[in-house]
């Protein structure tokens, strides 16, 4: 099996050090340290091609230095301060995305996911006052009212529907022509994966799942989601498509799905990029 | 295999429902509409034990009415003013949970950790203005910003490791006596289901994970988890326990296990409740 993109990253988190102001000084204070080159939202590219890496005397004055881990034991830091969430993939973005193996994309994926929240988060939800990061940027706490505030993780369901040899592919308008891919949508509050997983399928498509297998997951960092990838095989194949949700869907067989994975010519869609656990899926389907 | 708990809830959450004002409206109306009673966060019990159903003119004046969904094409409601949210469980709840059958504490766990999540984030995160709840309660507004903010679902992973024949149980310094349970812990941004249960066992047990395979989920509405149990093989089985996470923990054989459940005297541990998935976590281990 293919390794599920944004995943295998060589940071250790070392959350030990976040606990501890006097070790995270200590690395703050480590020759070793090193700080993730950011362009706003989007990664600096170094020489490699990869993600590149300054001192820490390259942050800007005042801002606070979120401390991803540690790499080959050096501290890696990244600054949080004036840099703008987004949820969007930049054009550059998505071309680094396609050459980047995915554990390098893993790595840039939690500073993008930390530093998004922080700026979209910097009030406090349950009181309003401002809040300030703590625990080395994996936290922020509210002065007021002491309520600490963690970054969120929004699981989505990601499934492949099933149904005597077919799989079910659906497209969003927002989408450019001929791009399908697995269906999905957020677990909500009192939901489990399985539950969620029966709730999607029928809302968008009108199908009715059977029998529901967990292959895989990955995250996905625009801004923070955890993909919970599966396999449905459904009751019926009678589609009823939830026009809010989904332009289009339609059942594509195994050689459609090859088709379309090896970009033929006459594929009946065009797949999703190699860094989507949609892909993953479609590929594990194939190799059963 | 055994239902895992708070799952199979008889609500259909009705989306479509939630987006549009004309049909909020008709639930509301509907002479079949029904308002969850509550006591503060805990549930009032009706004449047969399980959760009871009121009129809608039961609630405080100018109540928002959250709609839980449809049971048997009639709406249910629930109150979100005036209620303080909770992490914790009640004496009566516990109680509660060990009686009902998992599909009534489900339809429990979207109620609570709804009203959970609304109580502890009236205010904007990203501007500090008051919010209001708009889609039928399933988000907030910000009428300064206009920044949508939708409930919480923190994924948490749970994980039974295992070294022939063996698996790790552990208990919190804050648990009572003998309770053990299986190791778990929050999916950080930037991380997969399967590298936060290697990172759990690395940093709480100091072991490595060698293989590591999903079993099943379920919410927990304490306040709003989803919980990923697995399965995960380790290299080794010698322990160094965070003593910051964990009080003790130690490796118990089949029999062990078997006891535990059984709650037989002179069992290694104390087992969690059967409405927590690590009870059944526990049991499909057993049953292979
Ligand atoms: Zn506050
Ligand atoms: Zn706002």
């Amino acid at each position: 099996m293919t390794r599920p993109g944004f995943t295998g990253s060589a940071l250790d988190r070392a959350d030990p050090i976040r606990q501890d102001p006097a070790a995270l000084a200590a690395a703050r204070a480590d020759a070793g340290a090193r700080l993730l080159r950011m362009d706003g939202i989007d990664p600096v590219v170094g020489p490699d091609g990869l993600l590149d890496w300054g001192g820490l005397d390259e942050a800007p004055p005042g801002a606070f230095l979120a401390l991803l881990g540690l790499i080959g034991g050096s501290p890696r830091f990244v600054a949080l301060s004036g840099i703008p969430g987004g949820a969007q993939r930049s054009p550059l973005m998505m071309e680094l995305l396609d050459a980047w193996p995915p554990e390098e994309a893993a790595t840039y994926a939690a500073a993008r996911s930390l530093i998004d929240w922080h700026a979209r988060h910097p009030f406090c939800a349950r009181c309003g006052a401002e809040t300030a990061p703590i625990r080395g940027g994996w936290a922020r706490s509210c002065p007021r009212c002491r309520t600490e505030h963690f970054p969120r993780v929004d699981p989505v369901v990601i499934m492949l529907a099933e149904h005597r040899g077919r799989v079910l592919v659906g497209r969003q308008a927002s989408w450019k022509p001929g791009r399908y891919s697995a269906l999905a949508g957020f677990v909500e509050p009192g939901e489990s994966v399985e539950e969620a997983v029966a709730r999607e399928l029928h809302e968008e498509a009108g199908i009715l799942a059977t029998d529901i297998r967990y292959l895989a997951s990955q995250p996905w960092p625009f801004p923070s989601q955890l993909m919970i990838a599966c396999v449905a095989r459904t009751a019926n194949d009678a589609l009823t498509i939830d026009r809010h949700e989904l332009d289009h869907a339609m059942w594509v067989d195994r050689a459609g799905v090859e088709a379309a994975l090896a970009k033929l010519p006459g594929a009946p869609f065009d797949p999703p990029p190699a860094y989507a656990i949609a892909h993953s899926l479609f590929r594990m389907w194939l190799d059963g």
